[in-house]
């Protein structure tokens, strides 16, 4: 047994309470030993403000974990990175794809391992429907991420800024699921975003995207949607119809429920930053977010009815 | 002196006949023996209707040039990629990173040269400026990038519509130099797009980049500039100022003219291809249009006035 990693963790909001903590509480390979947050204590941790206090005032650390909004993580990681740290980024990844490449640059000549995570590739069904897939023919593909952006993001207005992402801010989960599992490469050929007349980023996006064996994939993802939420991910095979649900932890072949998981998509996160240290490895997909880059390029904007909380 | 790479030409069209005809007949390494374009022939040599049918009805061909409109490169490309025949893309190279990064992948596992072209870079002063860079300790960047799009691009309704791309298509000549001749890598922090009220793309388009040293990057893209049309890049070091004029083909430091060149960019894009060729290598340096999806992304937009011609 290695000894324990020694990580402090930036940004204690809503998702590092929620998940990261709990998470690294299970995880006997880590022991967190600090945090900074401007706002915000750990019991029972040293508390720093700053991520440079942190760097500074707890040389022990070996990795840190990045929480806080993407507009900031550049800095942060650089400085980390700098200071020869592991560095896990929670999603997406950064603000532009040309600051992430510039950080798994830097990561890479550095010598320190950067993880560029994406939560719903660790659901608990997606590895059981990416090895289903490997061999089959696919005919078609329809991805439906539709949900209600009231009750997932009440209140927080730099969603529609711009660099918000708006739906993609959930959409890009669907596209870390579909980058992981279908086996070839894709890439749009036509997209429609929706943008409410008072908002920056798109409520809705339709997606055509294909393959170079001319497979459709289509994607609808919506923030509108009331009453039921809708994740999930349809593909027609010439073997059956692989159906994905409930975000990736829901899987079923011709109707017949194979996987229905528990949430494990930290818990998978952190198991995987640990092998990425162990074995001096990076890993910085940027797929998922370079499909939503193409998508604000390429997309045709339609103004839709403003959005009011 | 090897035998000469036997060429055949896709999209005989105004780029083509200005500039890639002229430069194929001044390198004596390349031998054009072919096109392939639905509405146009090359007098003396053999003309296809499609690419298909080139690759196919000339199979001595080693190499081709994609002239043809960004939307049907990826195909092209593919398919000249599949036969074993070397590429040459013109810019942008497709509609997608995605795509780009398919092709620059398809053609590492076939072993054949893919070239993304990007014919600013190749303007007579820029790789001096590159050099005088290389060394300097970098203060501020201004680019001034501003043309008449009713002188350039008259009636080609194309570049208003999705995907393409609209004041960034001349705006990526501007990145392409950018990326070349700075010394550090640079991403955008802040963008705002000015977008005609009856168009889908923007006709102007402020964009403030930085680097890891936090150096300020200002570039300021238009497309309604009457009168004297401005392509120039300034940047102030420590050691001196630096002026590019003229698209790339006028350098100054202090206010002397060090060179004042020629248009060179085709002959020297071609010399390029066929270095590569021989060499066995692939270029395709996306960054200048990965800036353009990420201004896409993170931009603010404005709308303006309708734009008619």
């Amino acid at each position: 047994m290695s000894s324990p990693i020694r990580i402090g963790i930036t940004g204690v909001g809503k998702i590092a309470r929620d998940q990261h903590l709990p998470a690294l509480e299970r995880n006997e390979r880590f022991e967190l030993i600090a945090s900074a947050s401007r706002n915000a204590n750990i019991n029972g941790i040293r508390s720093f403000d700053t991520l440079d206090a942190m760097l500074e005032g707890a040389p022990e650390l070996d990795a840190v974990s990045l929480c806080t909004p993407p507009q900031v993580r550049y800095r942060q990681a650089c400085a980390a990175i700098n200071a020869g740290r592991h560095v896990f980024l929670e999603k997406p990844p950064g603000v532009t794809l040309s600051e992430v490449e510039d950080l798994a640059e830097r990561a890479r000549q550095t010598g320190v391992t950067l993880f560029a995570s994406w939560h719903a590739r660790e659901a608990a069904a997606v590895e059981r429907a990416r090895e289903w897939l490997g061999s089959a023919a696919i005919r078609h593909v329809d991805v439906q991420w539709r949900e209600d952006v009231r009750t997932w993001h009440p209140g927080q207005q730099w969603v529609w800024q711009p660099g918000g992402l708006g739906v993609f801010d959930p959409g890009i989960n669907a596209l870390s699921i579909m980058t992981r599992i279908l086996p070839n490469e894709f890439f749009l050929e036509r997209a429609r975003l929706e943008v409410p007349e008072n908002c920056q980023a798109p409520i809705a996006a339709e997606l055509d995207f294909t393959d170079a064996g001319e497979t459709p994939i289509h994607a609808d993802f919506d923030w509108r949607q009331t009453g039921p939420q809708t994740w999930q991910i349809t593909v027609e095979t010439e073997r059956g119809t692989l159906l994905l649900e409930e975000g990736g932890s829901r899987l079923s072949i011709d109707g017949e429920i194979l996987i229905d998981g528990e949430d494990v998509e930290y818990a998978g996160l952190y198991r995987r930053f640990a092998e990425l240290i162990d074995a001096g490895q990076s890993e910085v997909d940027v797929r998922p977010f370079r499909h939503v880059a193409d998508a604000f390029m390429l997309a045709e904007r339609i103004v839709v009815a403003p959005f009011d909380e």
